[in-house]
């Protein structure tokens, strides 16, 4: 699984993680479905924030839309009350609602008063549209797919063609999922900010590589129909309005690429902390919390916005090749990259003449 | 099935339109589908906001989050987009993943391009938990349950205990669907604006009617755990930042009757116009719209406000006994009213020394 | 100085603070200066919500824009940094940049590193339109003024025609400056969440007290060109997030009252807690708070809504005869409390027969 | 004075219009007023959007807070209604109340009736810190100065350290003042969008050139205490919602550049169209408006982007020296870019290798 790093390109300045993965964040874990069968390329990707009963012991949360065309759910319930209680699943435009539904029985069957003696569940699934590498109209996504997705998750996660990203496209390449992550510290404690992208936006010839070349993938330049879904997780000691203020900068990141959130592509942005859990009865009217200072948040916000800019640039490069509908194919970004410098350098000349 | 005039309750001063209901807005339809068996008390009601293909000749639109403890669907995008594409369905929580699946279809078996040629589709659902009276884990509402509800839409409304409302809870009275309209004319052209709720919301003992009296269920006064959805329909000239502006009103409407928009009380406003639809694929890349003035617009304002009021009303007075979980029932507000005015009295002054 | 109770009308169900103003959170003050001379009739009346630097030991601070009709500053700052780090100046539409002017000397009198080696400091200054009865193109307010404001300030609350109050109208009678408060706990903790409102809204023939009386200021019913602000003070341990929340409550209050936040009208909610004070130079990057649990939060939003409500009647029962430009006057509202019960009652008839 | 195309440097590939500056957009002009004199220097922007009185034909506008860590004034106002109706104030943080109160007063001049027979007016002032170099607790700016700019206004637009730019720096180089302009057409129309930007923000190190060179101003990489206020002219027709998706783009246009939106960064764009003027007395209740569709407005989206991110190239290229407060003086962008080549390679390599 190629990542550009392995083309010596650095995004950004500060340091990753061990895996550069949201995993690092202690506790975090990825978990992959793919379907790919005929003119279905699509799957699931969920994100498991942290083990045990989510419900029971909610995640602060926060969500930044940065361009809304996109059909998510859950999102106005986390932006009101800042609180994560189910995994996230990705999926595809249509898979949305059978998303969700898998994560209410899934909840119920951890918590059965759910609905009954306790309040009810909100699932978050977000999307991006597979449409033209796959049969979205085949709804294919089930809940079984769902669930086994959750149950999956792990520390090493998959890039590229996997699970949800299966039949994604970035800047006309290949897209699907990528990760990465950021070293911050705090007052000598060592944090991880990570960012998780569904990768599916850009319109062909805009790329901007970290290093300033223009890889074009020489197919027509369509508008955008795309999107990009991020996931941010950190053990930061970060209240909502802060996290917010997090999940705002990862737009950073995807600009950085030559992107200007395309009016078609739905630019959403989650955005997690494992600190501060919230119990769902509390055992006193009052908790102790911690807060960063705003004074320090800035090592955050770059955080955000490098790797939110670096898993982009490892979803397309660790992306394997799918044919889907109608024998549609993209370029692959390592294709490109592997090329002879001679002709990256043309193609940089001829995009730059535009 | 008695509305709240029946009892020469008036709320407000504006002249109703000739259904006092949103279907008032010529072109709105409203259909339910009602399940009623065993536990389950629950179903959809669709409001079918135009005849015709919607997803070609889009409605502007708009979203006022009051309280956002809820689990809609489709949010985002009217938000960003300011437009409606599908039917809207009310249900109960743990619905909204079908009835969202449900409108795919519908708009795709309308429009076979969607998701291929053309774009996706946003469906939008919204919900209130309905979990008092109704087994909600049953998830009983299927996807030809929906598809029937937007068959089912019609011009006669029918309220209280139907569709989405079957298993309501209004200030601790038996509560479900309402509708309303106010007339707003501008220069001469008579106007119309309906509301249509699903109310589900506010805490026993803390109603007040438009006369002052105070009915009391005389019922634990459980924390909110309800919600309430409220629909705007109307067919002024009007832009999606105007639009907003009167969606926000309706929270006016609401807060007279004696609610202060509780922590659990996912508290969501959609809006509609019918004026300027907005085509898929427009033959030019510039429309001619008409838009009223804001000099103009508290007229609207108060009409949102006293349409929302009134709709809560009836769909209070509307409300017939249902048996719901466990043996679970709620009063009816009409046997409140057709009390002895003596009683009634004295309720009112125990209610003020609370 | 009359005030609501005193006439036996009882906003709410919860117990006020023993003064039952914004001051009854301890640390709380309030001054005013009252400008009455000739055709002016304006003020300043500034809320100090804590003694000491607040530069240094700045305020958790939240704004809720119900109608963005007005002319405040320093609310977008708040809004995103979720801090108080001035007094809040509250005066006439013109007299905002004055108004910001005295803040700014006054902070850099305090902090002389303020602008040079610290960072600069934000004022927040909000106002109402007096235009009609006093001549707001005279920008009578100095910075003089603004100070004297801020140095008068102390825990007894003058409300009515005084401070910035002095030219407001409110429901066609004379309105003002109101405050009140209720007590709120938390485990066995005592909070207080007190309001003061600028209260300059409201359509004549609008108001309906809490006992669901109308009073009629049989004046005639101009289109709204006021606005009101609500300072919410507290000392619950409440992040940002859930300060926004409870400001949003206060809209309930002013709609209880028979408003449906008016085109004209600028209706803002501008909340402060004097829990988990944010250092400028924290010693650490990690701050250990307190935060109440959302599941209680339903008493603050309660509390809110009622302090809001009984601030507003107090303003106009408070508030004395002004004569203002031109001659004008507005009736007051004691004077229509102390006529007869019959004429009270048939103004009443007649106003539920518009 | 230099511009970043005199570098060969094109940032993006849309063509800009005739002078390639905001007031490529018909009727808009600017006017600077500088002062420097002492540890003083700062001044005072005005953007003119259309001649006449802009009171009684307002504008439609827009207004997107990227980073709200910022003092302006009037913004509010402008989100809720969608209309400017002044004209555009730059400054430096301490002179936004001067600079509204004289819009205020110059509005008065031209309306008599404000706030009077009329309502009051809405001052909008945008403003950066320029304390660094300037001695910002002087309060230099005069009613006078805001007033001269105002009438200074004109075609040709001063760029660099003029006007409210005197005292401005970008990512550790000299700021101030910068514009750009581009085409975009619809339906064989000819329309422009034009930026003007008053650029303070972006840390030392990360600034990115379109062609990936990262210029270092060898100075203390200093925490952000600066800002962007973004501007952004149109004659196409837009509505509020429209002009505020397009705003958001201005926010790639930054990001493009290396920055990620600084904690003390307060960044802000504001939008305004010279199509469907708004008229303060309308004589019809409802208007005709022209609106483009959506699915053409990508091209608007990268035209915001492009003309913001050269805007900023332009303020810092077009910058001269200027020895501020203390001595403090800043490097300019044009010396970087006249070195040797070689010497620009190896500080581009040593930047990639931190």
């Amino acid at each position: 699984m190629a990542r550009i790093r392995h083309f010596a390109i650095t995004p950004g300045t500060m340091p990753p993680g061990p895996r550069n993965a949201i995993t690092d964040v202690p506790g975090v874990q990825v978990g992959h479905v793919t379907l790919s069968s005929g003119e279905v390329n699509t799957g699931v990707t969920a994100i498991v924030p942290q083990p045990g009963d989510l419900f029971q012991n909610k995640l602060t949360a926060a969500v930044e839309v940065i361009n809304g065309f996109g059909k998510s759910t859950g999102l106005v319930q986390v932006a009101e009350l800042g609180s994560l209680e189910t995994p996230i699943l990705l999926t595809n435009t249509f898979g949305v609602g059978t998303c969700a539904n898998a994560l209410i029985r899934h909840a119920i069957a951890q918590n059965p008063a759910i609905g009954r003696s306790a309040s009810t569940v909100n699932p978050v699934v977000c999307e991006c549209n597979d449409g033209v590498l796959s049969d979205i109209q085949a709804m294919a996504v089930t809940e079984a797919d769902a669930l086994q997705a959750i149950e999956a998750a792990q520390s090493e996660v998959a890039e590229g063609s996997v699970g949800a990203g299966r039949g994604m496209i970035t800047f006309g390449f290949k897209g699907g999922i990528g990760t990465a992550s950021r070293r911050v510290s705090l007052q000598g404690r060592k944090h991880m900010l990570g960012a998780l992208v569904l990768s599916n936006f850009g319109k062909a010839g805009d790329l901007v590589l970290p290093d300033g070349r223009r890889p074009d993938p020489r197919v027509p330049r369509e508008a955008e129909k795309g999107s990009i879904i991020v996931v941010l997780a950190t053990d930061l000691p970060v209240d909502q309005r802060q996290l917010s203020r997090i999940c705002r900068r990862a737009g950073a990141g995807i600009a950085r690429l030559g992107a200007y959130y395309g009016h078609g592509s739905g630019d959403i942005v989650l955005g997690f902390t494992t600190c501060n859990r919230i119990p769902q009865q509390p055992e006193t009217d009052v908790q102790t919390i911690e807060r960063m200072s705003d004074n320090r948040i800035d090592r955050a916000f770059r955080a955000a916005c490098e790797a939110t800019e670096e898993a982009i640039l490892n979803a397309m490069t660790a992306a394997t090749a799918v044919q889907g509908r109608g024998g549609a194919t993209r370029p692959l970004l390592v294709d490109w990259l592997r090329e002879l410098p001679d002709k990256q350098a043309s193609t940089a000349k001829f995009e730059n003449k535009k």
